[in-house]
């Protein structure tokens, strides 16, 4: 009843790691009063919050990043306010139109390597407020990034300080979008830590997901007073769980310990092992991540034939007939998984 | 960490069946793809199509009730369309809003015991039509019920039979929110089954939240060509869970065999027990409700007193003062909670 | 190319007051600004603050009241609020989903003859917050009101002081829908000013379609800050004149001098007319209104004679097989086209 | 009260054509049933039906271009639909977001002076449909393109029939928005028809406000069966105008014998004495027009100078300094005012 394909498709491919399904099967017989208004969602804002630095941080559960995107970002602006992103952004492209339904336009900006610059939102802006038909467009109100983006890369401390300081010069909130959130701060030669992304963001969330939960993100908004009456507004957006508490008990386990950054240092290792095994073999790279996504680039034949052992995606078809394939590593993946695909090359 | 009163707040208070847990035990280690195209969901859709007989049903699996409603409601009706319901509907008023937020307006019918009258039906829409300004009006294009109801009433087959008829001689779909129907199917003196259901209705769910699983309902579209892409209209509705299998395995459980039925029998002889001593210690009922909740009267002091040992939920403020408590009980109710609460009067 | 019926079925059947069609024709070689950001606007704009004794008001021109109903309610409230009105308030009835299609529940009180009592915002407030679930319900945010009411009805200005008390204390905003304002200014027995509406609303609009203009309504926001980028609220919805000088010019022409009132109060004498001459004949009255409005009861029979030769409206159908009809008088009407009415009881 | 520069700023800055006004003088006092349900708009389309040599369309009148544009839209395609467009396309940058509040995105395609080419649609449809992920996106479901564009260019017919083809062999609505319609085809060496324009399109609209209308657009569907309740639709979207039959009136009298193609004419005839004239002072072009919009490049201190004589726009900044100025002629546009726009070179 599941895939028996070498699991690289993705990040979420496992239901969750043991000590949670240990922990919900020591409490599963717990009785919880419903909406997330319980003790174990107390308990994971508290460890998040000091995780965070932030003592005063609103933090929320939802379920997946979607829907967190939608929420979060309907809840911070006003209904004429549009947001930026990067051309590649999730929002901009896989969420099926879902900021749009909430009635927000995605105001594009060039993504470098899934990254968006400082100068490209300042130079934005100055065109914007500089055209005399301004009040007929759709103004900016937000920024939203993702870190570690689409591509699995990067931003440095220096270009998320310089992002925080162009939006707030300009009264704009800054969102991050952190579904891979942990494997970002895992990274080996990153310099941003959780406290640096609580301090230069308004809003962000831990993506649980993608990094052992057996679903469930968590909002933080690091400063109160960015949002109103979230909980209705998550309602609103159908995306209250009932049963509140399992969202809580995700986090309250990921952050017991260091759990989330251990596991997330586990994939971000088995990405260098593949990474370092690909480029070993000559196999050329489509993008250089330093995350736990790796793309590599292979003819149209041999994608298919590693189609065929090996769960992965097809990220884009390049001009010249290749094919740009996405091999994902996770909490779960073995370091025999990762020899096993090597050694199909 | 979880509340030490008696749990009688409502029937999503724990985690999860048990034979489902073993199963996520059991399964852990498989990958599977994401988003609900893997062979757990294949199997449950498979088990679930068999229990309503109609092999051709669309069958979907969401996280939530108040999502199911809008995704599914906004999928069957076009934007100038709206959705007849009783006052006291869900939809109508513990949604936040979100029938609303997707732009249909909710056009309200009276509310008999929580339940929908097929005559209002017939009264509304010759009223409608008959006015020379219906096209000034919101159209309505479906009727919403919910069985059992908030109330814990249930149709009976002729009055199902009489909705299902009024509804497809006047050209609107009929949708039933099953978020308890287990519960419903399940009580003594119903002659309604699912295959009935399935029969009158073009579109329903089979509510797991509140039944044993951990999270999920199965929307059932029992003849195809309802809806159009609907896997992306749940996307677009923030409601995609990345994990889907999570969701097919809990009704792949629920189904196998008679569970989701046995576990929602033992549900109602709790209720059943309950209501038959609180009636015996001559307890005035608010409602007379067949299913797993209960709502009995008791005196604001009253009142007030039980809720300092027992989870449950005030309904209504009476006029005289007196308040209307609801009890719900669950798959998981034992005996002696039962007990225990008929001590407390 | 036009009706050869009497013309009662409403006060928008005729082109404009001839003052404004002359204005039209005096400067129909001039140019302007577009989009009204000319100096014929800034000039009503001026008057009509002048009027209304408010010299800070904020004042925008709109085409038609379901639109500035619309834009006007979803810039005041946030999404996840919603707006009381009465059941039979136009918003609720006769704008076809509009206010739903911008996201809002209208959230239902009783009518009184069209009227919202304060007591019944009261009730709704306190049984509102009084429920343990009310954040997953639709917090109002605004009052609707109309005036004159759908049923050519009139609040006294101590109902009008107390509506604006409760909202002001419950922070509700207080919107009224002047779709008729002029007539019921006009009325013979109000005590009711413009001056007093701009005192005690947060909002309204001064109707000019159905009072002379070719089409166009002020909304008004006397006290500034109430609503940010209406400008870009307007044109977001689809609701902005690139011409919009010809929406100045209507309300410069109607409030120099006194001619908006002056046509209103035109209007009242003809309805006064009117009703003194059904009531000699004996004619039941469905609704005893002192504005411009009038509704009589009549067989079907004899509704079905009077539409052969006057343009109505049949408003409602009675219980008892009659009808409810609507006549309307405007500021076009002339007084033999009443006794040619009168004389076919 | 108006202004007293050269009006070169847009084709809207008059009321309307004299044969407009007389004819509204002319029938000022009958009345008229509401909402377009009367013998003035009868009459219109019929007229409209004829010139497109498509006896069987539906037709309706809109007061502005955004408007049309939202509720054509919205009407068309499903909620999970977007929009296909140039970059440059109006709903794109112009209307506030107006198409994302009605919840769909706009899908940009590259803009080649304005215009969209069906290769660009077949790559982008090929691209969309071969990404394994195309449910998680946002399916296009039409095509809009604007004739004239915003830069005044135009499509050939072979351009045209290209589009249509590429859009109907891919289940893709066309939609044409018109706003400068009458101009596009009144151009010297366009090879493109009403008729053609009719046959090729599955909606479009022919632009009253720029083209002698006191305001108003005829929208046109060539074909039955494409939209289902669009009058509701108008409704809901706050743009049903009580007194339709002005809107009506406005077209009846423009397309009474040639009068739209004449007066739209008389227009181009201006922009090609204004641009030989600047050509002929060796000023740069910025866009090649062929219609009433034309596109001057100057020196910022020139452009300053202009604008203290002229009411014209600043269309864009360009990188070494220069502006970008647009000048607009229209059926007002007197040939004397041509001469003194070229004297100030």
């Amino acid at each position: 009843m599941s895939t028996t394909k070498l699991p690289f498709a993705s990040d979420y491919m496992h239901l969750c790691h043991p000590v949670i399904l240990e922990r919900m099967v020591a409490t599963a017989d717990q009785s919880h009063i419903g909406y997330g208004c319980d003790e174990v969602c107390a308990s994971a804002k508290a460890k998040i919050r000091e995780a965070c630095g932030t003592p005063e941080a609103e933090i929320h559960f939802l379920i997946g990043g979607t829907q967190t995107n939608v929420v979060a970002i309907d809840a911070m602006i006003p209904p004429y306010q549009g947001v930026l992103a990067a051309a590649t952004a999730h929002i901009n492209v896989h969420e099926a139109g879902a900021v749009e339904s909430a009635g927000h336009k995605v105001l594009v900006l060039p993504s470098h390597d899934g990254k968006v610059r400082a100068e490209d939102v300042e130079r934005f802006l100055s065109t914007f407020y500089a055209d005399e038909t301004w009040e007929h467009m759709v103004e900016p109100g937000m920024l939203y990034i993702t870190h570690p983006t689409e591509l699995g890369t990067l931003y440095t401390l220096d270009e998320l300080t310089r992002l925080s300081d162009v939006c707030h010069r300009n009264r704009l909130w800054l969102y991050l979008d952190g579904a891979r959130l942990g494997y970002g701060l895992a990274a080996t030669d990153t310099d941003v830590t959780l406290k640096d992304v609580a301090r230069l963001c308004d809003a962000f969330y831990i993506g649980g997901t993608k990094v052992g939960a057996l679903m469930g993100e968590a909002v933080v908004f690091p400063r109160p007073g960015v949002v109103k009456r979230f909980f209705t507004q998550i309602k609103r957006h159908n995306s209250l769980l009932a049963k509140g508490w399992e969202l809580g008990m995700q986090f309250d386990v990921l952050f017991t310990g260091n759990l989330y950054f251990d596991i997330a240092r586990h994939a971000i290792r088995m990405a260098e092992r593949l990474k370092a095994g690909v480029r070993a073999k000559g196999i050329e790279l489509y993008a250089d991540s330093p995350t736990n996504q790796q793309f590599i680039i292979l003819s149209a034949d041999k994608a298919a034939a590693l189609a065929e052992k090996v769960d992965c995606e097809v990220w884009a078809r390049l001009d010249d007939g290749r094919m740009a394939i996405r091999l994902v590593t996770s909490w779960h993946t073995r370091e025999e998984e990762v020899d096993q695909l090597l050694a199909l090359f």
